[in-house]
């Protein structure tokens, strides 16, 4: 299945793209794709539903992140060893492990804007694992059972901010429409191997980021089984799990973003952002 | 107002503690202690009734935390000089940030649990901010126009989670019960300066930690300010502030918590916490 949240910003409904890429209602079986709408019992019952009985919803919404109310909205740091290379860090020997704000999350197509005293504005495109069941200490045989699915996201990131304003990495990367989430939630048995999902990013269509989750240091189990071990993930925390090289910051000269550009990523099996960068505007 | 949250975890009820520490119910009032219900306009109108009107509650119930749908646990690290000293780091020239995973938070008298593989577990006693209203770069005249109030938080850390498995410190901030809020979120006016607020910390009767929050680096004004520049903060945001000299880590030799000890600690016009440490039993 590929889920949707569509509507106005704060109050998006759940939806359904069919097989014919027709955006169906889900009002009337769950209230948001969120918390334990989120859980394999209610994904199993929105499975069994054929989708052609259910109302189409006008294609012109909006499209908003494709879950709602985020808990906690975890990044997995140099998770490529060619990005590691390019950020000029050593490929960690552990998962390395960063918070976004999750009132950074917005809608895979709205605008990203420049924060107050940004000069170093970075894209990343990722894959992000959406948790459907709570999961503490896991084994990464059963790690799949807690996720719902897998989103695209765009983790914007302010590497001044993240590097140079004393420790830890959230304050480059949590900023007000740092975190594009969807178009869809798509579902394991959808997307299939997620080790064989091929990325790319696009600024002014001119192609940044290539690459393959083949590539990744740490696969999508071990990330839900190794963050497990340290906390109890709740159904609607996000994981995204960190950027294939073609950042702005690993080129040479360093390049980024500045307002009227416009950023295009996807993912194979995922679908297609598109956001313009915008001013700060009080 | 000393606003808490009461009955069992994850069904708590909304109530208030009046001049006579009678216990009373705010279920008519509002639903929960969490997001719209901190707004200033809410707490204005609760500051309103005269708590004799209000019913009773049984006294005899569990205390929960002191917020509910805590979207973003935020931690500031090294806020005390003679703490940094201690953990032989240097006094920072920003504020440290960290995140706690929400899913940590519990009750202020609830059981800490030692996470699987722990061998280092420590105690830090610290006043914590909840934001109530949206705070996006706010000054620091405006700062507390944002807060809700403040409670005593338990930053329960594992330090070798957070030092040695590979950067970022929320591997060792986040396991369940790591985050006791509580008992009581305490309005500004209760309060008081939030600058005056004398702390200690017990280990099974035994002075650990000693402080005030007279010796912050990075006060509370300052702090959400600053955290402001950096992302959205959103009603029932939790901020908790650093911890004073005292800590587990910084005695030597070193000293850590097992099952079976009892932490006691509380804040000048915050109230008392109780832990028992318990091991892990899945």
């Amino acid at each position: 299945m590929r889920l949707v949240r569509y509507g106005e910003s704060g109050s998006e409904k759940p939806g359904l793209i069919d097989d014919e890429n027709i955006l169906r209602d889900l009002s009337e079986e769950i209230d948001d794709l969120a918390g334990e709408a989120l859980s394999r019992a209610t994904l199993d019952k929105l499975r069994a539903i054929n989708p052609k009985a259910l109302a189409k919803a006008d294609p012109s919404h909006r499209i908003g992140p494709c879950v709602g109310r985020v808990g906690n909205f975890i990044a997995v740091g140099l998770n490529y060893a060619d990005h590691a290379k390019e950020s000029g860090m050593e490929i960690p020997s552990e998962p390395i492990l960063f918070n976004k704000a999750p009132s950074s999350i917005v809608g895979p197509h709205d605008d990203v804007i420049v924060p107050k005293g940004s000069d170093r504005l970075d894209w990343e495109v990722e894959i992000a694992i959406v948790i459907g069941e709570e999961a503490l200490y896991v084994s990464e045989d059963q790690a799949l059972d807690h996720v719902a699915g897998f989103c695209l996201c765009n983790d914007v990131s302010e590497r001044t901010f993240q590097a140079q304003r004393g420790g830890q990495w959230m304050k480059g990367k949590s900023a007000p429409t740092f975190g594009p989430l969807g178009p869809w939630l798509v579902t394991p048995d959808e997307l299939g191997d997620p080790q064989a999902v091929d990325l790319w990013l696009d600024v002014n269509g001119e192609r940044m980021q290539t690459g393959s989750t083949a590539t990744m240091i740490f696969g999508v189990k071990t990330l839900v089984s190794y963050i497990s071990q340290f906390m109890r993930l709740m159904p609607g925390d996000v994981i995204t799990t960190g950027t294939p090289p073609g950042v702005g910051m690993g080129m040479k000269p360093e390049r980024y973003l500045k307002p009227g550009d416009i950023i295009t990523l996807g993912g194979k099996g995922l679908g297609e952002q598109r956001q313009t960068v915008k001013a700060y505007e009080a």
